[in-house]
């Protein structure tokens, strides 16, 4: 059985934290990452403060395989990850000649003037590898096992194709879903209960839903899902989760 | 000038770390509070066990004038955000008479049983307050500092009506957006930076966006969003940026 890889992100965070924007980057990070065996262990939305980021990166650093950070890398004064990355690491940061040559080619093409602003993507944390971003050019790093991706979603996935090689890979976690509807949790618990502790490498949850009919009333239901590395043990699962149906 | 109040949410938590849902209780708690004058200080999506729920509460409960959990306190066994929350503040916990009489009197209208499965959602921390659910009967409950509720949204949506009067209020955290179509971060960087140094008392974000022009290539701009108590120097500021526009 191949090891339990986990990862943890931080996501910077004002944005989030104000309800002006729902995050969408912990939802694609752990959708990109389950197929590599990689689980989520914990997600921290903080505030754009360097304490704040610094405190977070580095509990989650040192609790997590992989840790991977959301925003706060483009070239206005709110942008304070790089700083606050090479801090927790203690290492020092500064226009890095090799990020500065990438901005250059990529700017060269659109005829865009490189203003310090635009020089401020290319400081860089001492020791650092950086990561392609291949939507706007600007690259992310990698400091240790702290993985600095841009904020904008789009940007996000783009340079998560560039870090998938230097990620060591686990046992991939399988999931499925049985829907019972019109099924209520506190008639199938005590069912549900019996067929957990059956199946110990299975990760059973229970998920009530509730939608409007339409007609001034609602529908209900229960989503169970069984997670876990061994397929065939789901599938066996799955069968007793389906007759919770009938029962 | 009224104090901050602060506020932390602990999502409980394996169902959005998987990927499987994107969570939404974050923001609904964001808007909610924004207009109390209450603030999300950090937020943690945690495992559904029970030292991961147990450090993020103590942690922000410490940290924070508020900590809202969602998730974890249904009736079927993956539910233990009682027992953790119970267990951070070192207190007991079994059925309480109160609670079992609010779902006694819930389930009696719909003639449904009240099974052992049921009765755990009566578990209630010793000397917790509860909160009252207009949706589905269970209450949820406040222990100190700490409001504990379902992982719904609806139902969740429902307890905060009952937790408002329960909070103090702080001075109310305007906000506004000056969108620059076709702008670029590089460019306006620095206009930005002087803007920002010459009100203290309003906090600016830039956050680039990018969206599909339908004919293959895409759109850009920049969201710029100021944020402050100061409603006053908030319009001064909007006029400030809407300059950006023609510079």
């Amino acid at each position: 059985m191949s090891k339990t890889v986990t990862a943890g992100v931080v996501v910077i965070g004002d944005e989030i934290l104000s309800g002006r924007t729902r995050d969408i980057n912990i939802q694609q990070i752990a959708q990109f990452l389950a197929p590599l065996g990689i689980s989520l262990l914990e997600c921290r939305v903080v505030t754009d403060q360097q304490d704040a980021i610094v405190e977070a990166v580095r509990a989650l650093a040192a609790r997590c395989d992989y840790v991977f950070t959301t925003g706060g890398i483009g070239p206005t004064h709110d942008d304070i990850t790089a700083d606050a990355v090479a801090a927790a690491f203690g290492r020092s940061i500064a226009v890095r000649e090799d990020a500065r040559a990438i901005l250059e080619a990529w700017y060269a093409g659109s005829g865009t003037e490189i203003t310090d602003a635009r020089l401020r993507m290319a400081r860089i944390p001492e020791g650092a590898a950086l990561i392609d971003n291949p939507v706007t050019g600007a690259p992310g790093f990698q400091v240790e096992n702290v993985f600095v991706l841009a904020g904008v979603p789009k940007i996000a996935r783009g340079m998560l194709e560039d870090v998938a090689p230097r990620l060591t890979r686990g046992a991939v976690t399988h999931s499925l879903t049985v829907r019972l509807e019109n099924a209520r949790e506190g008639d199938i618990a005590e069912a549900l209960q019996s067929i957990q502790d059956r199946h110990e490498g299975v990760s059973l949850g229970s998920y009530p839903w509730f939608e409007d009919d339409g007609e001034g009333g609602f529908r209900r239901g229960v989503a169970l899902v069984a997670r876990g590395t061994d397929e065939a043990a789901l599938e066996q699962v799955r069968g007793e989760l389906e007759g919770l149906k009938t029962s």
